[in-house]
């Protein structure tokens, strides 16, 4: 059976242009790889009013416990500059030990590699003793609406339940065996706009810039760290990623100015304990006016973006001593247990059952040339094979 | 002859609608008062490439010196929302001893009474014993590139030349009398360009946020004061006039982020010792690097805008005396001598002879409803007539 090789199974998903939203023929190239190994297959469509139509998947082998949900996606990033790309983005072609393609490290390449250390397990000792699942969406690069979010509440609505969840996103800095992530910190963005009032540049005390404002909430945003950093996790981190005002006339005053930001924070804080130190901030800071003489306080407006990312960390150890020491079976080396890096939808599975994450090397990720080494391709099956084996003989036991 | 009322005068220039850059009928208009009083008058066109053709006037009663110049606009800036008018704005009417219309203190009316105020003058005494001027432009509200600066060119060219020069623009910020303007600050504007290194906003480590440089950067411009003023003139007043990034992701660092400013300085400065020490400013602060450990100096580009105008100050007592002593002959009040406020065509005459500043009370000027009162419109003509007598007897003796 062809799809124990994660080679074989990788060109055969990079062949498919599944761009996000596109579906591109992805999903249905993986169900042809699952059918045979005895999954049962469902399509999920989720639509939404304001976000495009996503197919999504979720297949099952087994009908008891343990039950362990491997997780991730195949849709993929817009390819950029095509014409700088080495080989074709979608052609899957292999040079020198290395197997370039949209999607080689994010994240067909772990899909390719769980598919081909199932077949494998399956082949070596039959069924799984237990379940396992694949939950794949076609949304993690999108607006994630209609993706894992969705497919979790489908599953769990057919009386779908999980013990432990591996999602295959590419965690490792450098080289395979560098990081497992068992949490990761949550995300918080919000927009201040301050009102000011419009006036002649040469008559500044009939007006009110709002730039003297922006600057100083700004810089409440900034300063003082929000905390130093917890056992398990850096310090959390405030951008402000953008400032802006529009007014072309050098000689004016403008009226209005806005800024967004951005935190990425730890354990220290919930999302709501950090929304209310935040606008405490803005509030002591508006209420000292500008240093300009005689100016009121500073006039300003919070708006919170929707959905934030909440912070999590997962303590389990029969997942993550399964996976950890799968990892240095393999590769001989161990793996840091991190939380750093951005978001992935293991914010959503969470809230099920404990999920860690553990893929490829993530370095050409959304780039020109993504690409693989074939090695890696191997090692990562033959880990995520033996990660299969003990976590079954730690869940069983 | 009507051309003694300066209610008629402005009337039949405000009904011509010379918004920049068109001449409406105004130049025209005016041209048809000066002719019978004995003027000759010369239409002067002004063109460019960039910028659009502009219809200037100069006329001239008289061949000898003295030459008093008076110098002014008969541009005006657009209506704005019409519909929000009382009266139409190229209507001239009046009510309740107002006269409404575009124009009507900025400055038609400055314009009209000096009509008025020659026209009586040549009624009671004949031409003037000496030369009287007017250089009008219709490029005042605009780029300025194709009026006054380009008249007083073509004039001097002609071997023209003056020996005092009185600008009707609106100088009363409350009542006829309050203030004359002997000089302006000038006014310096630059952009800076602050470059960062564009990034995921979960690993701030990889990028290099310029929004940190820009705040800091801008913090610089405005900290600390430039100076606290001087004898003639207030302090110098730095305006950030707009920050810009145009990130519209929340998730991205940025790569780039522009501050443009404004500066109003006095004589303190010239426009080059300003510019040293603004660009002083901004390299020690931008050596010093942002606060974020380890970051690199800030990298950042300045460029200055074109045509800085420079600071003048006008020391002539027989011009600031006549005037002076007019305004307190007719009102009754003292004006204060004042350099506040924007720039204005007094900039390009002071390279060319003495130049003060007296005109109608400013409160309306560019916004809807603009309009003058008909009592106030009598009593600078009657100012500007005795002016005109006082500083002929000044220059004469």
């Amino acid at each position: 059976m062809t799809t124990t090789d994660p080679v074989y199974n990788l060109q055969a998903l990079i062949r498919c242009p599944s761009v996000t939203p596109a579906e591109g023929g992805a999903l249905s190239a993986l169900e042809a790889m699952l059918v045979p190994l005895g999954f049962k297959v469902d399509r999920v469509l989720a639509t939404d009013a304001n976000t495009p139509d996503i197919e999504n998947l979720y297949a099952r082998i087994g009908s008891e416990g343990p039950h362990l949900m491997f997780a991730g996606h195949t849709d993929v990033v817009p390819v950029g500059d095509e014409a700088a790309w080495t080989h074709p983005p979608f052609a899957a072609k292999i040079a020198n030990g290395e197997l370039f393609g949209r999607g080689a490290v994010d994240m067909k390449g772990g899909i390719a590699c769980f598919v081909a250390a199932l077949a494998r397990h399956i082949d070596r000792h039959g069924p799984p003793k237990g379940s396992v699942s694949l939950l794949i969406t076609g949304d993690e690069e999108g607006p994630a609406v209609n993706g894992t979010i969705k497919l979790l509440k489908w599953a769990a609505a057919k009386d779908e339940s999980w013990d432990a969840c591996l999602v295959g996103e590419p965690t490792n800095p450098d080289a395979l065996g560098d990081m497992i992530k068992i949490g990761r910190r949550g995300s918080l963005s919000g927009k201040i706009t301050v009102h000011g009032v419009q006036g002649h540049a040469a008559y500044p005390h009939l007006a009110d810039n709002p730039v003297r404002g922006i600057l100083q909430l700004a810089e409440a945003l900034m300063h003082p760290p929000f905390d130093h950093g917890t056992d398990d996790f850096q310090p959390s981190n405030m951008e402000v990623t953008t400032i802006d005002v529009g007014n072309p006339a050098v000689n004016i005053i403008p009226a209005r100015a806005t800024a967004s930001f951005n935190i990425r924070f730890n354990d220290t804080w919930t999302a709501d304990s950090l929304k209310t130190e935040i606008a405490g901030r803005l509030e002591r800071s508006a209420a000292k006016g500008t240093l300009r003489p005689g100016r009121n306080p500073v006039r300003f407006e919070l708006a919170w973006a929707e959905r934030p990312s909440h912070v999590f960390l997962t303590r389990n150890d029969a997942l993550i001593q399964s996976l950890s020491g799968a990892v240095e079976a393999v590769t001989g080396r161990t793996p840091k247990l991190s939380t750093t890096g951005g978001t992935s939808d293991a914010r959503f599975i969470k809230d099920y059952c404990p999920v860690v994450e553990f893929g490829l090397v993530g370095q050409t990720m959304h780039m020109v040339d993504e690409r693989v080494s074939v090695a890696d391709l191997e090692t990562l099956t033959r880990i995520y094979e033996t990660f299969i084996e003990r976590w079954f003989g730690h869940a069983l036991t």
